[in-house]
């Protein structure tokens, strides 16, 4: 029996863009073709993107992707295509794989397991399939599955693939720190129960919160990994099946991992909306430097400018810092100080806030005259504004809506802090040299709202607040369950309570990148009028 | 046979407050025996509150409403009540009614269909049940159903009912106009289908987005009105089988049904939120006339202050009709003029904005001093800012991010503009006299952010717009179709354009009140990063 090989063509399309993805699905094609492929595989729903969401229940939507599909066979007439898109059919829609041969569609699959939890809605617009689909290729059985289909297990999926050679994969599987290794396991579960290789082509990308991080993979019947895609780009894999002896890859650093999904996510989210320039507000702090290190790295530094607002409150270090920050990444440094704008401010409302005293409100004030200023370079020249804010403060709400979270893309904002002290080591470890000036990360954190102001004063340290906040937010253990020797109860429940009182402002953010297994977002889901306390004798 | 009394406990409870939800179902029991009801039914998931979302995944807050069901069965043993709660059982979770009669649970039953469209996400958090629950009392045979159930055809749950004599419905269901018509035409038809007399109570009162107008209802088995309970208020109505002959209710005006959940809405978020005060800015315009005296209805208008913040753009009229409307309501109004922090703006970014024209940023720094004030004296004073803007803005994006749209609940974002004229001349007719100064009404809309500006400057009349967008954005129709003689397809594309590049500005709104079949927020959801256009010659 000759050699069979499978190409998995891990794109990056982007949602909506039907002619445009054909155009990429065309070039992975012949380049699959040209490396001796007799079948390519592309993500699940290549053709929309993922996920499209609401653009499902528009019908003219669905017909569209059909045309496009439709336009794609007479173009690739030489090769068995596996091409993942949204089909209907009689007023129902499945997350459906057509199968592309001798010029046209010849079959198609409709994945039957339909995740709907986490970041997942796929039952609000789905309707489960319930026939395999299996063809011969060079001898060899082929059985079709569709991302969520390898996962359930006990799934008909893996009953339609016991009876074939290789089973392939059409994945859309978002990105968290970790999340890799899992996907592994799963696959080589699914090869080991079947009997079968499987061949699976995950996405890669970034669409509004979630990055696909690529690293398609394929495993043999014993769950032994055979080929591994290259990780938060474009590649295209060859497989022989029989093929050479398993491999073994390296798994990336977990905080490389991390740092390369906010690169892709920031660039991905910046570019599909049609910006080519971010706007950055340079504080001199952590969180800032590291914002505007991804972007450099995401757009280059020309594509990047800096701007620092000091006020009265802004010490000399935060501000020459942000002047070494912008300097060190070769960014634009506009310098506009606060100071007139905040007294017209004071002056302005010196009347209806007569006689109170000064409190958390003259600290917003600034943080939002930052905001407004950021808005106003964005709308003159048309830069997205990049916040700042990581995953600590946005959990507690340490941050002043329309003021530092003012902007369109969060790009930190499911770091939490102390992996932003992770990242800018790594940074600099990764550059060889002061990329984030030293003086930056050992600089105690701090708003500079008003004089000698730290983090501390309001949040305990980020190494006692990040692991509760992963237990409450993350996991949903109870507050109960959180507290420990060195971790009071009653700071436990004030943390608890900070978290389920700042849902509002949560809600008003800009979209971020998700690198957890649970995201502030789609991920969780929590109403804002909400009285749930939870009871302190049960648990 | 003696006759059956049912209550209909059409309460208003809070999602979360467990013990404070438990302690007016019990006052709503006591009341129900006190005018000699068998069975008291309260609303779908009563206990808890509706929606609770990802509190669902939660398992010690499951377990904390399963203790909170429990307390309740000791307090009202004269008495069969129907209660909803989230149960759970070996790691599912389930949409149920406690059945509870001498003094404790009896037994559970479970929503069998479970919604997963529009607003509704129940598959990611519920399991369907498979087996009905009837019971007897008074020799009649009483079928439990819980709300979507009866709103499947050929669901196993009119099966179940085929041979009781009564169904009772514990139902969540949200408002939005026109749709109490749909639901007396579902339980009518099912009580047909079954021959049974279908009670359904619904749930009142709003939680975030979604206004539950109430409105419970009984109807005997060939489909006639028996009882009709109170909208947006709470209600216990009872109903006896054999009854009373069917009656007929009058409608509510459509108009007057929208003010009422505006009302109710408003007044539910700030409450339950903890609230007491609201600060709104005064335009002199008919949006934040509306908004205002929605609030002053709602609150009382002792807890509604206005602000005018006049700037060089603002005309006498305006600026008049500002202080004629909070006379109109008796508001306390403050007034801020702008002119010298917007100064003090162009001066700050004087050389940053060297040489370039003035455009839209100049208009988006004033609106953004507005939103930085109003939150100013929101921090300081503790009033929860209502934003101003209406549907039709907020579709295409004619409103500022951090500025117009600065602030904590939205109260007419799901409102036309056209309706917006017919609310305002409603509220006059309504209270005999200018609530609304006739000014307001009859001046041509305009955001007064540069010169003689109006919006028909940038926008179609409203008459025009509205059922552009009513099709695009409510239903889902193509262009194309949306396209007719009098509506170019030039304009129908530029508007649709514009509703699809503005996704961004929404998805960082305020939350605000659903009154229209399809909302933006959870009832549409569109990704931001999206290349989607449809195709010319593909409808």
């Amino acid at each position: 029996m000759s050699a069979l090989r499978i190409a998995m063509a891990q794109v990056n399309v982007t949602v909506g863009d039907l002619y445009g993805n054909g155009r990429i699905l065309l070039d992975a094609a012949a380049r699959a073709r040209e490396a001796g492929a007799h079948i390519v595989v592309f993500p699940e729903l290549a053709l929309s993107g993922y996920p499209p969401e609401d653009l499902l229940l528009k019908p003219q939507f669905l017909r569209d992707c059909r045309a496009a599909l439709d336009a794609l066979g007479p173009q690739m007439p030489d090769l068995v295509a596996l091409v993942g898109f949204p089909d209907h059919d009689a007023g129902c829609v499945y997350n459906a794989a057509a199968l592309v041969r001798n010029g046209a569609v010849d079959r198609i699959y409709h994945k039957m397991e339909l995740p709907n939890y986490g970041v997942f809605d796929e039952k609000r617009y789905f309707v489960p399939g319930s026939k395999p689909l299996r063809f011969e290729v060079a001898g060899r059985r082929v059985c079709v599955t569709i991302c969520e289909d390898i996962w359930v297990e006990g799934s008909p999926a893996a009953h339609s693939a016991a009876d074939a050679d290789v089973t392939v994969n059409l994945s859309a599987s978002p990105f968290h720190a970790g999340k890799l290794a899992r996907r592994r396991e799963v696959a080589a579960g699914f090869a080991r129960r079947t009997g079968t290789t499987v061949v699976y082509t995950n996405l890669v990308g970034g669409q509004d919160e979630l990055v696909f991080d690529g690293g398609s993979l394929a495993v043999d019947s014993a769950g032994e990994l055979l080929a591994a895609a290259a990780r938060f780009e474009e590649h295209l894999l060859c497989v022989d099946l029989p093929g050479a002896p398993p491999i073994t890859m390296p798994e990336l650093d977990p905080v490389d991992e991390v740092y390369r999904a906010l690169v892709l996510g920031t660039r991905d989210y910046v570019r599909k909306n049609g910006f080519e320039r971010v706007v950055i507000g340079l504080s001199g702090g952590i969180d800032s430097a590291l914002t505007a290190c991804v972007a450099a790295e995401a757009l280059g530094a020309e594509n990047v400018t800096g701007v620092t607002m000091p006020s009265q409150y802004t010490s000399d270090g935060t501000l020459n810092d942000a002047a070494r920050q912008a300097d060190a990444l070769g960014l634009r440094l506009i310098t506009v100080p606060i100071e007139p704008v905040y007294n017209a401010y004071l002056s302005a409302l010196a009347e209806p806030l007569a006689g109170a005293e000064p409190d958390v409100t003259e600290e917003n004030v600034q943080a939002r005259i930052r905001g407004n200023l950021l808005m106003a370079l964005s709308n003159k020249f048309g830069w997205l504004v990049l916040t700042t804010g990581n995953k600590s403060e946005f959990a507690v709400g340490y941050c002043t809506l329309y003021g530092d979270m003012a902007g369109g893309f969060a790009v930190i904002k499911d770091v939490p802090k102390t992996l932003v002290y992770d990242l800018a080591r790594h940074v600099n470890r990764r550059a060889g040299r002061e990329a984030i000036p030293q003086s930056i990360i050992d600089r105690p954190p701090s708003a500079e709202l008003r004089p000698d102001q730290k983090d501390t004063d309001s949040l305990p340290a980020y190494e006692v607040l990040d692991p509760i906040l992963e237990q409450y937010v993350e996991r949903d253990v109870a507050p109960a369950h959180i507290a420990a020797p060195g971790i009071p109860r009653e700071l436990v429940e004030r943390i608890v309570r900070l978290v389920d009182r700042t849902e509002y402002k949560r809600r008003q953010s800009p979209p971020g990148i998700k690198i957890t297994p649970k995201a502030f977002g789609r991920d969780r889901r929590l109403p804002i009028t909400n009285r749930y306390r939870p009871q302190a004798g049960n648990h």
